[in-house]
């Protein structure tokens, strides 16, 4: 017997108390029932996003939520700037191409970030730009960008902010209303330790303020028809009960934790993992600030990250990720994100111990999990 | 105690089996095991859907697969032609008209439907048109419209016909092949007995056809994207992991019970279910020919609907569903589709009994119940 570990960035383990909430018996969305359970959730999505807008819920993956938060913005012939170093940026430009939005790529090579300064730049050169666009965790790469820094560059403009915080929320700091973020499109499935089926959208009035011109075609997600429906706590449709009624449960366990501390935990752990890859000579695959969800780690020299990956899965029973794209091979990814304690990561840098030997790599045995141990133990 | 029994026309009770099955350990949507699920649940929609395509799989509610129908395989300022007699109708129009696509509306009063004949008579009028858009079963009337007739007048024709099967699929005889219906519609949450959260989308070679010269925007909801991630048994985007492994257990159940009996059942429990009401004295709100997925009732002569609906879910525990729009409070409607048998109709039946009791209505007490036992009892 192995026990089976999902340790992949997303989607993750749903906590046992949630599986079995949303095992409950199927209840109809128009009930007073209902009506008790959304009140609910809408308000703790609030707090989770740091907001006093209202968190428009949409039943979908996250991203249906991304196509939602061009398509409400937005306008054909728009020009937006993307930015571009990772394959979820990439996601940004195929749906802004859909649509017949004009993307001004500011690129970085992978596991770098684009600096704010090339974003203020961009946006002073050409005041036409309507949007910046931009991954807060890039989960392909496992680089964290400086959404704070980017929202500095957007709020002296008329443009706004866009940002993809599927692999973010609830798991790295991000005060929308704060920082002045427009939009934040997040997923059930990474922080929020949920199945897949949900995702989220809530913007700021300088975003609500572009949806009321925005052109582009939009029916299932047309985010102000669903703000007319939440105002009368409602959804427009029928929408996934029983990860709602998750929902709930998730919030008062992160709430019962306090968010500061979440952050501090999903923090710790990819410190920890960081330390323990280290420890055993891998190379980190983000040069730039590190996401705390998850950690991207370089394959080792002639050795293919897809081999790692089955390798764990094989010898272990645990499903990592490996490279997207062009990435393929290159690298390897584990997840510790959502319902992620100190026990995963030790399990995590256990059995990379033993995948690292069974391809013949020299591993002093321990000492990655020791790595981790040690920023365990410090004060935190 | 009273025991809560959800009888509204969607979302339906999920089975304990299925409810269970879908609390087991969250699983990765790029490992072996779901590639293994997947392989099963695209085959028993095959089954289900009869028809030799690959059925679509979309993370959405009905209405966006609707929407994907539409924008898929139309282009603004095509002519449809859409069979209006239902609040489900207006769906169709509405989605048409963010699109710019130009709409015929072939309409009846609601509780009737829209003869074959006008279909025909309307594509031989407007060659021009490239679509007909109708409901198989209209969920807010109560009708089950002739979709197979409807079929017979495009498949002469260049025109596709587009069926929101939501209310129909796994509870109304509905052979898209041998039918040449060529874009079938279904969500979850209805005869698939699932939690809301999935939908599909089927199309035929002639829908694959006006797809590929469609110039609609579509990213999230792109059907021949997907279709290429479905050739090798892929998901494109994160898909409802929890409901997809539900929905491995429905097929089951549904093909244990076999799909023509599957049809049987509906059948009987709504004609019981009729027998009751007009034992009571209550006029159907079907004019035409009635939907096996639920019954609409039209509310006694000087009582609100409404107040029958709050009755039921007072008094009895049971949720059921008013009109909705223009026919709110004129009809109520009970659900019988998906995990239902005799004895919800019996239960639905003897609350209605007490109910319209309690309104002061004379009510010759187990005659409604009588009506639907003679029917159970007869020879199938």
């Amino acid at each position: 017997m192995k026990k089976y570990q999902l340790m992949a960035p997303g989607p993750t383990p749903v906590p046992s108390q949630v599986l079995l909430a949303m095992a409950q018996p199927m209840i109809h969305h128009r009930t007073p029932e209902y009506d008790a359970l959304f009140v609910e959730v809408r308000a703790g999505l609030k707090r989770l996003f740091q907001t006093t807008q209202d968190v428009i819920t949409l039943t979908c993956s996250g991203t249906g939520a991304m196509e939602a938060a061009v398509a409400n913005t937005l306008s054909a012939g728009d020009r937006v700037a993307v930015v571009w170093a990772g394959k979820f940026a990439e996601r940004w430009i195929e749906i802004a191409k859909v649509y017949g939005v004009d993307v001004l790529e500011l690129r970085a090579p992978f596991g770098e970030t684009v600096e704010p300064a090339r974003v203020a730049e961009a946006l002073a050169r050409e005041p036409r730009i309507k949007a910046v666009l931009a991954q807060h965790s890039e989960t392909s790469t496992g680089v964290l960008h400086d959404v704070r820094a980017y929202a500095e560059a957007t709020r002296r403009t008329d443009a706004i902010l866009i940002v993809d915080a599927v692999s973010s929320l609830g798991i790295a700091d991000l005060p929308m209303d704060a920082w002045g973020v427009d939009v934040v499109v997040a997923g059930s499935q990474k922080g929020l330790m949920l199945p897949p089926g949900l995702a989220f959208c809530a913007l700021s009035e300088k975003a609500w303020a572009k949806a009321r011109t925005s052109r582009l075609p939009r029916y299932y997600f047309d985010l102000a028809e669903e703000r007319k429906y939440a105002a009368r706590n409602e959804a427009r449709f029928t929408p996934a009960v029983s990860i709602v009624v998750g929902l709930r449960e998730v919030i008062k366990m992160l709430e019962a934790e306090g968010l500061a501390n979440v952050f501090q935990r999903h923090d710790r752990l990819a410190r920890a993992t960081r330390a323990g890859a280290e420890a055993l000579g891998l190379t980190l695959f983000a040069k730039a600030t590190p996401s705390p969800a998850l950690t991207a780690i370089a394959a080792p020299d002639g050795i293919d990250g897809e081999k790692i990956v089955a390798a764990y899965a094989e010898a272990h029973n645990i499903t990592i990720a490996g490279g997207q794209g062009e990435m393929k091979g290159q690298l390897f990814r584990l997840g510790h994100m959502g319902y992620a304690t100190e026990v995963d990561v030790i399990i995590a840098l256990s059995a990379l111990e033993q995948v690292l030997a069974d391809f013949g790599l020299p591993v002093d045995f321990g000492s990655g999990v020791r790595a981790a141990q040690k920023v365990f133990v410090e004060k935190s």
